[in-house]
C-alpha cells in the first residue's frame, strides 16, 4: 500500500490517528485532504501534478483498538457507526515545494483541516521532520543557549530566575522595587508575568523606564546584568517599537506570548530583533491536554524554533499544573535536542519550583542548560529573597556534585531553610 | 461568595469548568490565576491593588456532576483524587485596564495558563463580552457584509462560490484556466484552497499575474467582478507586499489562514488593508473538537472580528467534516449577530455543499447574508460548471420563495440535475 518515494524533497509529519475505518484507508484520506489526491478528476489533475504535489503515506504503526471513540464525529455516526476504533501512528510525507519557506503554509499542511475530517475520532500531531536544507531557510533561534548564557554571563549552571508577582496590578515604581530586591538578592533572570504587558496604570514605557535603571545599578556591582524578559506582546507596530525601546535602554531580552501573538508576527519580531526572545506558551493547554487531539510538544517546539524563539516554557515538575513530570522532562529534552541544523533553545521550568527539585531535574536531563524559575521558592524563602536565590544555587551545586541536598544543606543554612519550608509539600 | 462589582470598566469571559473541587472554589482559583488574587502577600499587594486589578467571579451555574474526569490532571491525582467531578458554567469579570487595546493580552487573560490549572479536568472558553467603549477601540471588520456585497455587486441572495481544485499542484496557467471556466459559468466568488499560497512551481506572483487578467476579462461582460480570495498567508513582509500586489492588480479580496498567521499579524494586515479579509480557520478542529477543552465558536469569532476579518468559515451542513449541523448553524448565527458595536461578518459555508442544501440553510438562518461554497456541487455538476452555478442560484431562489426544490426543479433543468446527482447522498 505504501507508495514509492518520488524524486523530490519532502518533510514529514507523524500523527496519532483514531478511526472506525482501517488505518490504511484513513491515512490515504488524510494524505489526500492535505494535498491533491482525492478530488474528482479535473483537466489539470495529471499524473505529473500528483507526482509534484501529492502527499504520501510513509508508515503505519498500529496500536490496540478501542471501543469508544475519543472524539465525536457526526459524519462517522451517519456513515460508519462502529464499536471498534482503530488506532495508531501514521507518518505522511509532503513535498517541500508545496509549502516553501512559509510557516503558516507549513502549519496549514500538517495541522490544518485534517483536525476536522469526519473519518477521524482522534488526530494529534506528534512530530515533524524537515530536511536540513529546508529547515535552514527559516529564521531559527538567534541566541539559543550559548547566546543567552553570554548575555547573562552565567555558565556551567542553570540560570536561576523568578517572575514578578503579583501577576498584575503593580504600579511601575512598585515593579521597580520588586526588581531591586530581586537583583540585590543575586537573581540571574527576571520575567514579567504573562498577564502584564501595558496596563493603563502601569504602561510598558513607564515600567521599562522604572525598571532598567535599577537593573543597571545592580549590574555595576554584580559584574553581570540580570536578564529581564519584559513582555512586549501586542500589535506588530507596538512590539517593534517596544523592542527598540528595550534595546535602547540596555535591556537584554524580550518576552512574547507566542500563541496569541502568532507565528507570522513572532517570526517578524525575530527578523528585527537584537535580543533573545523569551517564549511564553500560555494557552498551550488548550492545544495539548486531550491526548487524542491537537499537538504534542516535540512538534510544537520545533515550529517555534523555526520561527526563531530562544527560550520556551515547559512547566515544572511537581507543579500546580495538570502535567505529569515525565511529560515536562520530555518537553525540556526536546528543546535541548538539535534538529535539522536548528540550534537548541533554553527550556524554562516554572510553577511550584524550589531548590529541592534540582537533583531530580539534573538526573533526568543530564544538563544544566535551562532556566529554573521559582516564585514562592525564592520570594517566600524564610531567609528572604537573597537566601531564596542562594538556596536555588546550592540545590544545583548538590545536584551537579551528586551529593544529596540534605547532606549538602548541613553546612548551608539557605538550602536547609528551603528544605524545611518547602520539602514537605 | 460573589463579590461586589467595583467601580471600574470590565470585560467578561464565560467558561465551562469541571473539577473535583466545588465550583465556588475552582472559580476563585481561576480568577486568581488570571489576575492578582492568590499569591502570598507581597509589599505591593494592597487592597488598592486588588481593587484595581483583581478578577472577580460574576456567576456560577451548576450542571450535573460526572464520575469520570474529562481530562487527566496529575495534580488532582496527587491532591484531590475523587470519583465526583463538578461541572458548570462560570463567568469571570476582568478589569479593562489590565489589558488595554491589546489582542494578545486579552487572549492571555481569557485563554492563557488557565487551561493548565491542575484543579480543572475541563475548561472551555464559551463566550466573551466587552463594553462597547472598549470593543470599538479594536480594528474590527472593515468591509463586513455590506462592503463585501458592494464589491461583489451581489445583493438579496447568498454569494455563490467555489474553491480552486485540486487543492494544490496546479501550475499558474492551469489555475487561470480553472478560473476562466468558473467565471464563464457565472460564479460570484472563488477562493484558493488553504493549502496553496506560493508553491515553488506556482508562486504567488505567477498565480496572481495569470489569474487577474482572466477575472477582469469576465468582469467586463458580467458587469461585476467575481471576487477572488487569493491566499496571501506568510511572513508579515510578504503578506503586506502581496496585499499591495493584489490591490494593484485590481483584486478585491485577500485570504489569511488565521490560526497560523496569528492574531497580531492578522490585525496588522487589517490596519494596512484596502481589501476584505477572507478568514480561513484551518486548525480550528484542534481547538474545539473536545467539548470540555479549548474554545467554542462564539468566543473564537468575536476575537477574530475584533482583529478585523470580514469573512469566516463555518463548515457546511451534512458535510464531510465531524461537526453536527446545529453547531454549524450556531456558528453562522454568531457571525451574523452584532456585538458591542462590532459589525457582523460573512459566514462561509463549505465542504460537501450543493444546491439542495439552500432551503435548510435559509430556514435555519433566516438570512441570505452568507457565502455558499460548493466544490463538487458546482464542478461536478453533470451539466458543467455553468449549470452547477445555476443550480445553486435556483436552490436559493426556491428557498427564499419557500417553494420546495423538487417543485422548483420541474421547470429548471440545472437544479433538477443537481437533485438527481447529489440528492441521494
Amino acid at each position: 500500500m505504501l507508495s514509492h518515494p518520488p524524486a523530490r524533497e519532502e518533510f514529514t509529519a507523524l500523527f496519532f490517528v483514531e478511526s472506525s475505518y482501517p488505518l490504511e484507508k484513513v491515512s490515504e484520506i488524510i494524505a489526500g485532504e492535505q494535498s491533491s489526491g482525492t478530488f474528482i478528476s479535473l483537466p489539470g489533475e495529471s499524473a505529473e501534478l500528483k507526482e509534484r504535489s501529492r502527499a504520501r503515506v510513509v508508515s503505519i504503526t498500529e496500536q490496540p483498538p478501542v471501543n469508544v471513540a475519543s472524539l465525536h464525529s457526526e459524519f462517522l455516526k451517519r456513515k460508519h457507526a462502529s464499536d471498534k476504533y482503530f488506532r495508531g501512528q501514521i507518518e505522511i510525507a509532503f513535498p517541500v515545494e508545496n509549502v516553501g519557506v512559509n510557516i503558516p503554509a507549513l502549519l496549514t499542511t500538517v495541522a490544518g483541516n485534517l483536525f476536522e475530517i469526519g473519518e477521524v475520532t482522534g488526530l494529534r500531531l506528534l512530530d515533524i521532520t524537515l530536511p536540513e536544507q529546508f529547515a535552514k531557510k527559516f529564521s531559527g533561534p538567534q541566541f539559543g543557549i550559548e547566546g543567552t548564557r553570554s548575555l547573562c554571563n552565567i555558565h556551567d549552571r542553570p540560570i536561576i530566575g523568578t517572575i514578578i508577582k503579583p501577576s498584575i496590578g503593580l504600579m511601575p515604581e512598585q515593579t521597580a522595587q520588586v526588581v531591586d530586591e530581586l537583583c540585590a538578592g543575586g537573581i540571574d533572570f527576571i520575567k514579567d508575568d504573562e498577564l502584564t504587558v501595558s496596563p493603563d496604570y502601569a504602561t510598558f514605557d513607564a515600567r521599562l523606564n522604572a525598571v532598567m535603571p535599577v537593573i543597571k545599578k545592580h549590574a555595576d556591582h554584580l559584574g553581570r546584568m540580570p536578564m529581564y524578559a519584559i513582555n512586549i506582546s501586542g500589535s506588530v507596530d507596538e512590539m517593534l517599537r517596544r523592542h527598540d525601546a528595550v534595546a535602547e535602554a540596555g535591556g537584554t531580552c524580550i518576552m512574547l506570548n507566542l500563541n496569541w501573538v502568532g507565528h507570522s508576527a513572532v517570526e517578524h519580531i525575530r527578523k528585527h530583533s537584537q535580543l533573545p526572545i523569551h517564549g511564553h506558551r500560555n494557552g498551550w493547554g488548550a492545544l495539548t491536554r486531550n491526548p487524542s487531539l491537537g499537538f504534542s510538544f516535540p512538534a510544537y517546539q520545533k515550529i517555534w524554533r523555526l520561527c526563531g524563539i530562544d527560550h520556551l516554557h515547559v512547566n515544572g515538575i511537581k507543579s500546580k499544573f495538570w502535567e505529569p513530570d515525565e511529560s515536562v522532562i520530555d518537553s525540556a529534552l526536546s528543546c535541548l535536542t538539535p534538529f535539522s541544523g536548528v540550534q537548541p533553545i533554553v527550556p524554562v521550568f516554572s510553577s511550584g519550583q524550589w531548590a529541592g527539585q534540582a537533583p531530580d531535574l539534573y538526573n533526568k536531563l543530564k544538563s544544566v542548560d535551562l532556566m529554573h524559575l521559582a516564585g514562592a521558592g525564592i520570594i517566600g524563602h524564610p531567609g528572604g529573597i537573597s537566601a531564596g536565590v542562594q538556596s536555588m544555587r546550592e540545590g544545583w551545586e548538590a545536584a551537579i556534585n551528586q551529593v544529596s541536598v540534605h547532606q549538602y544543606a548541613q553546612t548551608r543554612p539557605a538550602l536547609a531553610a528551603a528544605l524545611e519550608k518547602f520539602g514537605g509539600a
